[in-house]
């Protein structure tokens, strides 16, 4: 079992990240995991934060001579404009703490954020103490929490990419093959994907809404290759692995909706035209002996990987804070007031995908350390290989 | 802490729901679970199966005196064709049991169903093994804990209700204003539709279907009224509420894609086009005193409760047993083969909105314990209310 | 991961007992479960109502032609005087409940049981709505599912006894050498220990302590042969498996203490007579090639086994309902009182052994399946193995 | 729920330590957890180690203005001799770390310790990538996060303290009437513990295991006050209280036996000399409004707090370096060999039992929430308050 946490405000000291449950002797390296916290920062239409914070992760524990022990992985990512931010966010009190209001205290709070029902729900009296927390920025922790996922994961010949397949009202083309090194290719694209005529599109949409002080929102793809068939399970609802990655997908911040495979548009036509059809491949161990022609279901059946690729679709509303300030209420005396307007990126769904990947693979990890148990990279290859070996001879291959 | 458990076979002896967590005094009688029982048996389009199977369900312990004990509520729903079944799926062995291959047994294993993908995660050789488990008759063991946890939220002044949206192809116009009962109105309706134009057009849809052979999928929607702001929360990844009934709904069997509010509908337009402004509304404490005039976020803002309409669409892919058999392999064989071809409903998708209830019932129910504690009805209430009433005070109504 | 789950009350019309996560593919009969429930139910000293029940499971899923399907495992044991107890303890409420009082209301608390804790916790009147769970019958259902956590573990070569080391007073001695087969021994006597003479004492205590309306406690040892090193884990202190051994045993009704190996022995002497030598012992791959001469770490050390026997002392405190009553509170009115005499056993200690042999079960198979994944009883056998010949590799055996 | 996890090995660069689960609101200071660190550090018989180490907690996240906002609260405890270790335990690989066998290697196992079972497990060739994460170094950062839980259980009515009942042989006598600080007069002691006689003979044989290079093992009990009556529950076998303290004390490292009040002293005598009476006491609302004369139930009934005094007795293991080496495997020749000897402690008692608080105190935060709910102090606060009420208005006070 995998289990992980993340700790630390926006603009507090660090963020903390800690993944317990990774067996040892996987090799990793601090870089494996910076690679995956710059893929986060990347993407046209970001703000000027993303340059202040270049994030690296501090390896603490779990890891040693470039490999895990085992042990808990935990990480340090430094916010690097913590001395401003000291007074603001100290843990200590400081003068005047009991007497007055917070320094940079939020009241007017922001529609579209938890900065109301945080505050309600915690009965605090500053937002501050809410939206720290619930910044995006958390997901630098996940990140790097996934980056270490995929290291296993690609040791079991795993892979996940993801691209960006709608923004701002801009639809991209999926290309009829995938490219091979699917992050590969949508890395080189300023917003991460495949479709080039697209993304001048939507550059464009960018510009604009920059200018009106408008948000974007979009939608990524994630693509997960090799994974062998029968992680998850029907038995349980909770065991099901869509379930599981529904629950990923959908705690990230910003994320609205989930689709597995055709997703909404497999309840909008017949069963004749979802249910991808079965043929003996002896060869495709990893899919059981079998191929499918098609995947609308998206690489799972029963709540069980099919051996197929995994295809996850992940919708995200625009960024919730506008510079052409909303109407909302001022906590502080009860009035109507407006929301504080606050520099902002114009689109952060490049970065989702990026966001998705490590969830996704957070999860897989977890189910392939379910399945195949092991508490060393070789116990773990040892039993996936196994059963590879067994599903081969199933039909006679 | 809410635990729920669900067991039995398709063509078994019966099925077992256990609810774990209630608190006790909650009034409790046999008829409000079989209600919903009935509820999930109801639709145009479903097959012969739910007339032989009235479901009714015996409440084995954890009530007494039409009160819950706060201990484990346990419930049987018996299969009625059991005697019919018992040879196929007796537990105990019979005479050649190890010979030969096993009384219906299946080989040629469907597409669409966890048939392939278990047997081979299994290692079974007879696909009944599995599906008699992933059947959707497992579901209705789910709706027997969630009309407990309806139980426990209508004390609390919490209704769920749903309906169907979309089926086939056909759109449903959601009325501009919804009905103040919701399920009253759409239990009204064949198919759960508030849109009596569109469910003609479903029917006929579903009468061409069953004519060829074919099956429909389709798209519900659930709705919560009542609910007080703040639960869930944002401040780690897995408190997030929007996740949790992310994972709830994607554990439905065929459900391909869940939204919040907007959805993916939220990913095509600008953020002034989203976000839900907010103004002073000191009457209302469920919401923390204020008001949204839209609902695009469907009451959820940084992973918790904002006191609007909880809104959530569930998008079902066709049945996928077809009567027009699908190409697939005979697993005893390895060879091409046909699958078998079944007599099915035409289509489930109004029996999946409630179930889509029942598992938000849980969920909600869940974090309704989860934020005011408690172990008998009376203190939960007491807690909610001393909450209302904090929360009454601070915008000074 | 191995999930379980109780239900029933001790009057109500039966117990359910759920077993979730068991891989398929494991031999399993009713008479493996009914095997243990009947041990349960010796040993001198047991009272009328042992008579009564002679209780049986009917397996209700899970189970098909005497094998295991993967999917969740649910028993029924009715209690057999549910016709005498239907009118007070009927689920649904009888004319007049709500007027007056329940009927066999238990308002004189019983010292010693969680009569009075648990009415306060749950806010009830009537001590029957909390007694009729907290009663040890629900040991049953745990023993039930005990049954088929040591199939698992048999068809692994783990097999777990145990035998009675105290009661009231008199210590039986151990054997130089444990008897190959500790059941089959234990078994043999009506207090299930080893040592004649001892019991010959102990049955006096227990006749004179019926005499004079008193009970007694005791102490068993479970001792688990088999296992092989390495399960459990340092890295996490919820890990460790003598924490979650720990958990299972103390959650036992009326077990007041636990120790592995030497125990509070341990604490009492020097370092150097507590510490195990090792030695090589190449043949001996389950210990990982090597050999202590000694156990007193009860097989053991930094929260993993060790290949040695697994050896645990439960202690359990006497009955806590005598014949002479203890004084109390009279909950309807606030007076001092006599708790209600009951008929009742004088000790209940062999069983507790049987019931402990059940927890452990439950606690190292679900510990084989956290290190060996596995979905089928084959597939983890063969990981087992595949570890096994790794270990033996090691010390170029 | 509160859920806590440590991450660091015990020469790395710093152990983390992060709370999840806690209400806003509750004041905190870093001397808080300080002040608890220290108390872990004393104790007579410790060695040098103790004194390099002079353990400060930073508080990264979760704190702002000396109270907690809800979020994730993690701290960094500095390893203070780091800079002499980073060759050793470098992250990072280092030139040469393939070729040959890594910088200060352990591979003569040393009996006791998890170095064997856990580089069999864990298929390591150095048993410092176990013995790190294996050391008691470890408990660092359970005591800064109940030193953190203490905090919350203070604002609730509730302390935890501790004292040292025996050591190495010799028994201390507790007083007559406990202090009504205890941990005021415990930590005068400089083995903690109530008896100035026994502490003088502890010392003695403290400085004798020292001259022959052993070590000593010993009990330390642990007494909380003023929980309310009903936390816990009868209703599921992991929900009992007793079961949740067992598995947090058995994780403490060298722990090998635990008790509950009278403990395993309860199965050696009757039941009439077990069972604890109750009598009327209108005013002890947090007791239910009774009064038991005795506590030989130790403060739990039926898995549920009683309102008495929680007692638990820990029993630790002597430390298991010996500077008189143990016989054991060399695991990279499999030949016989001696454990290497190390400088080490002889004793580590007086701190086990702070130790043994923090995690009582994780233990009791956890349920107090999960009978209160509550997301803020003063809504956890109004909860317990009204329940408190509630009872005090049943016995009619």
């Amino acid at each position: 079992m995998i289990r992980f946490t993340t700790a630390g405000e926006s603009h507090g000291q660090a963020l903390i990240s800690v993944l317990e449950g990774m067996p040892a002797g996987v090799p990793l390296l601090a870089e494996d995991v910076n690679t995956e916290l710059a893929r986060r920062q990347q993407g046209y239409g970001r703000g000027r934060r993303m340059q202040i914070e270049r994030d690296t992760a501090e390896l603490l524990s779990g890891v040693r001579a470039g490999e895990t022990l085992g042990s808990p992985i935990s990480m340090l990512i430094r916010n690097r404009d913590w001395a401003n931010w000291l007074e603001i966010m100290d843990p200590a009190p400081r003068e005047g703490d009991a007497a007055g209001p917070r320094r940079r205290a939020v009241t007017r709070v922001r529609p579209g954020h938890a900065d109301l029902t945080g505050i309600l729900k915690y009965d605090r009296d500053d937002a501050r103490d809410i939206l720290e927390r619930a910044s995006a920025r958390e997901t630098t922790a996940r990140v790097a929490a996934g980056a270490i996922a995929k290291r296993l994961l690609a040791e079991l010949g795993v892979t996940i990419g993801s691209h960006l397949v709608h923004l701002g009202g801009v639809d991209a083309v999926r290309p009829t093959e995938m490219p091979s090194d699917l992050n590969a290719a949508s890395d080189e694209s300023q917003l991460r994907t495949l479709d080039a005529d697209a993304e001048r599109v939507m550059i464009e949409r960018i510009d604009a809404a920059k200018k009106e002080g408008n948000t974007l929102g979009g939608i990524c793809e994630v693509v997960v290759d090799g994974l062998p068939v029968g992680l998850g399970s029907h038995v349980s609802w909770d065991r099901k692995l869509d379930g599981r990655l529904g629950a990923a997908m959908m705690s990230i911040p910003a994320v609205k909706g989930v689709e597995i495979g055709m997703g909404f548009g497999a309840a909008r036509v017949t069963g004749a035209q979802v249910h991808d059809e079965i043929e003996p491949a002896p060869g495709r161990a990893r899919a059981g002996g079998v191929r499918r022609p098609t995947n609308n279901a998206g690489g799972l059946e029963g709540g069980m990987t099919t051996g197929e690729p995994l295809v996850i679709k992940v919708a995200m509303k625009p960024i919730s804070t506008l510079m052409r300030p909303l109407g909302t209420v001022d906590m502080a005396t009860g009035e109507a007031a407006k929301a504080t307007a606050e520099r902002s990126d114009v689109t952060a769904v490049p970065a989702m995908g990026v966001i998705a990947e490590a969830m996704a693979a957070l999860v897989l990890a977890d189910a392939m350390l379910e399945k195949f148990g092991g508490d060393s990279l070789t116990e773990v290859q040892r039993n996936l290989n196994a059963y590879l070996s067994h599903l081969a001879a199933r039909l006679g291959s």
